[in-house]
């Protein structure tokens, strides 16, 4: 249960990151797409470790497959079936997870859940490894938006105390994807790999902060008073593992503001009613303005370190020392970035459906 | 479209700030549970302005009548109607709206969405009014809850720069009734209560965050990968008007921490597992883990302040100066309080009938 | 659980045949259409029990309101909230219900789903009265749906052994309303009625069957493999109590039928694609073909019949007599004609939403 | 759209006739299941064309792979992946269905629907081989039913004229394996055969009626006013193509019945409440009772026939004669035996979830 989302561009999710395969089943993708397999390759591809910020060594050749829903090159009305084989995952090193929870994991609550019944290898369902299978959807769903004209960008902004200055978009687009980091400003991201690099000698991992914007977003999407905008996004965040925090514009800062510092002030611009500043980050009432949607989202430090730490043999039912071995990514935010942008756009295509917009343009 | 939520416990909301009333219909409640008027009426109550907390004299006689689904005083499995009639709202003072929208409200996107046919007057479908309906909901589910021994609190923790020192349970318990402001620190609750005072006198309004939690949640709550325990309260809190974000246990503090600080260990006492630490806020791979599932959401300032701002007659097509007339909350945080913990119990009692763990208890 | 139907045109059902009332949400109805209480009261009189058909006497004045979702006489894009009041029920008939379940009815299985807690008065939530909801919800439907150009028409074809003679659907237009069987064939109408008459004073009941038809319903509507067009009518038939079976064009005779004569022929018509017959009713594959889409639906008799019957004491736990007292429909067929027609109307209004169709004529 | 079922137990549908596969993922099945790809492969053969039922001699070697959610041979509580990869499929004979709808397929409105772009080789999504993932999950819903005592049992009950005389279920699940037709009859049965190797020679195609019932249901399935048994039993089997009615108890002759005669009467046997008939097809107000529920399905005759018809070329807009090549069922009804099994398994499990039945007695 809880395996899918959305309400017109339905994503369904399977696979274990030990299981044979991750996949994704995507149901209401207009007819007339084009689509390939190369192209959603190209995404699931950003997601792959970076060594230099702090990525496993561990080699992930995620081939991606299209097995249904595709017809001479398009979309053909049918469900997509977007699958990656599994290959050579070593479950091994995951034995004593069985019953010595890693802290910080999802090991304690999933076998609580699933009456010990779940695939513990690799994380199972918890892994991050199934976003793969949200970045597949994501593919899919930024393709139709871009019919649209909608543009969606993701950037860290914040890793451990080192936070990025602020950036265009045309920057951030220019700079973000040269740098293991996928950082927005260059001279952070280099301070970030240093800080990664230290921590990851440490046998410790770290936190931080990833930006996702949405350009060019047609006014009127979201559909309040409950499937608001915002809160629709935010659900679709939180189904990336490790995220503990989302908000939109000014979010947190806008405890400490006034009120008349806050309101974005209306104007015409060229004919267009833009506002000045963006503090409602793009949303007003659950419902798009026009202006760029603006999201952060937090991301907490990897759970899997090298040092040392206590937990509990469930089985046993004592105090224990656990050490967990393997590479692990000290610093999971790059990788989540591609996520970030995959669930903005999932949830955005779900909403330009319902809103009409998406049928016509393929017309 | 969008106006229902949840999948067992489904709450669909309906009514207008300035129409005949506001409603809620809440199907899937269990038959047995015993229910008055007098109970709803009593959370709704919680939600009143309180002129010292900055809220508007306008007097709000909201009586809850129950108007289908209990028989015999107990819900009857039927679905029920829960209903507040509006009464002797003054909409003269939102003539304007219809065509300068107010910077920081719902008025142009609703304007936009629904072609202009939206019921304006009081914010129409945007007001804060409609969460009415959501505390009345709330107050159901809360009883669900307690009947699994679970408890849900919300308190005021920070007001502009001013922040509250942390409390436990029950010191929140003790003190938050006790001020306008429902903060369970008293000190600080001073202090906001003056610069509350401070900021209506300018004519101007300020921001806050709630914190909330929910104790003794049994472990196993949630559905991942799509329908997280987060991801699902995260989008019941986007509902509230005015909320710009939301974080589970450390949340943004997350991104500034090593794994090794943040990861939550395992430890037994009294022959249950509890973790030390609570960053994950009660969640662990978006499933309840035994721990007290704490939240913090943040509340941008009240948009409706007097003193003068620039908007655009949408008619006209002409910036223009707008100043909004009547009295308003200069800070809405603590009227949102019960509305956050509605939010809070409305979506723990879905989970909790999806886990099958209510029907039992009621029989 | 289980009283919302619909995917973008949402209809929630509450109230109790003897609680305060019965009302329905309907969210999704797109912002801009005219719609005034009378429009919609026209619809729910015709459900009104007719004496020469068997009905009771009882006098229902049923008068709906609109609660919320119009503002200026149009759709504001909020849910609308429609009821009508119950007056001077007398339930006091029905204190035997409590312990000795009336054969047909579902007081037994009510009984045991809700734990003995449901609302048995008047047949509580299974009373036909319910369907007084769904009406004021195809009221709204058929709005929409006539701005396309659809037409949905039912009529009685068959009670007990008498059946009408196949008619056209400008006939049944003209004769349908004129008698009170709502048969499109005068002549079995009277035979009808006389047959009903002989049933009523035998203190007992008889079934029927009742045809709708859409004409004018664009192809393309319907979302296979699940979502299909049969499907979803066949459910919102079912959700009508007494419906025991519903069929499609040619039905459960295409059983007998050899393909060579079942298959519709395509042939072009004034350059459009139309079938020589309409075995299929008007949906092949799930999906509209353009071609009037026609139904069937089997009502059993009323199970309210004043010959006595045995049953069980549930308290006492032994067989008993019982005697069912005060007036009851003999024959609910023509009270049912526009309940069928409602159902017709709300599901193929959703269909048309879901593919785009009504909002672009409302502009 | 529309590709899922279900609410707890929730079946996605994936993969075309001519495709790389046919595919399912069911979410929602309880932690603790044993299940292996042989169990469902034996129900996926039932659905094999048997030669002398007019099946084609098309080999189909399905075999069935879990690609997901089972772990150490029972299921994990991650969502299911089942799938058959299709082999061999010669497309060539469809190439003229581009143009030229075929009379009684989906050609025509897929076409339409999809704007030209569906797969329709091999009939695409609206080919009966679609069902094989049905019954893959019927395999999967029915081992969780058996758990709960349950048993669903169909067969063929009418093929043109002949009918079969009705038989106990014991005589029916001793017969019905027995013979190619699925039928508890074997005298009927014998007659069937000889009717349908008839039609075949005559390059004709012939309908038929399937009855099912399920056995040991627990009273209270069913969520009425929408979610009754009936309709949601009704929607699944019309996603079966080629059903075109639907019937539960004495359905269609409810019509022609008295209430005196139609009412089951309540009596106790064993201390157990029980009806003496069961016209009510076990469903009473939405809600099953105790009794078997029993519904029969019309299926129409297969619309691949080698006679030859009229039809439309679409793109030269003219008609034109049509003559279907290869080889084709001339009788789906025993094929589609298994298909409306598993169509009820579907719906009970997820009743019987919805219900809180069946994870108790995993534990």
């Amino acid at each position: 249960m809880g395996n899918s989302l959305g309400k017109l561009f339905v994503v369904t999710s399977f696979g274990e990151s030990h299981g044979s395969c991750i996949g994704v089943v995507v149901d209401g993708c207009p007819a007339g797409l084009p689509l390939t397999a190369a192209e959603i390759q190209k995404e699931v591809d950003r997601r792959r470790p970076v060594a230099a910020a702090g990525g496993t060594a561990r080699k992930e050749q995620d081939k991606v497959e299209v097995l249904a829903g595709v017809y001479s090159g398009k979309t053909s009305g049918a469900p997509l079936c977007l699958l990656i084989w599994n290959r050579d995952a070593d479950s091994g090193a995951y034995e004593q997870v069985r019953s010595v929870p890693r802290p910080g994991h999802a090991d304690y609550t999933a076998w609580l859940k699933y009456g010990g019944y779940n695939d513990f290898r690799g994380g199972g369902r918890s892994s991050g490894r199934i976003t793969a299978g949200f970045v597949m959807a994501g593919a899919v769903a930024g393709k139709l938006l871009k019919i649209c004209g909608v543009e969606v960008l993701a950037h860290t902004v914040q890793i451990g105390d080192i936070k990025a200055t602020p950036q265009t978009p045309a920057q951030i687009k220019k700079n973000a994807d040269k740098n293991p980091l996928k950082c927005g400003d260059p001279l952070a991201a280099a301070r970030m790999i240093k800080l990664i690099e230290k921590i990851r000698k440490g046998g410790d991992s770290i936190g931080g902060i990833i930006e996702v914007m949405a350009l060019n977003v047609p006014a009127g999407l979201g559909e309040p008073v409950f499937d608001t905008l915002e809160g629709d996004l935010a659900k679709a965040f939180f189904a990336i593992p490790a995220v503990k925090g989302v908000e939109f514009g000014s979010g947190f800062a806008s405890a400490t503001m006034k009120g008349s510092l806050h309101n974005d002030i209306f104007m015409l611009k060229n004919g267009k009613v833009v506002t000045l500043t963006n503090n409602a980050g793009g949303i007003a009432g659950g419902i798009s303005n026009g202006m760029p949607i603006v999201a952060r989202i937090a991301v907490k430090p990897t759970p899997s370190i090298s040092v040392k730490q206590r937990s509990v043999d469930l089985k046993a039912g004592k105090n224990v020392d656990l050490s967990i071995k393997g590479r692990h990514d000290s610093c999971i935010v790059p990788r989540a970035v591609p996520v970030v942008e995959a669930m903005m756009k999932v949830t955005l295509c779900d909403f330009a459906l319902r809103a009409g917009l998406i049928k016509e343009v393929l017309k």
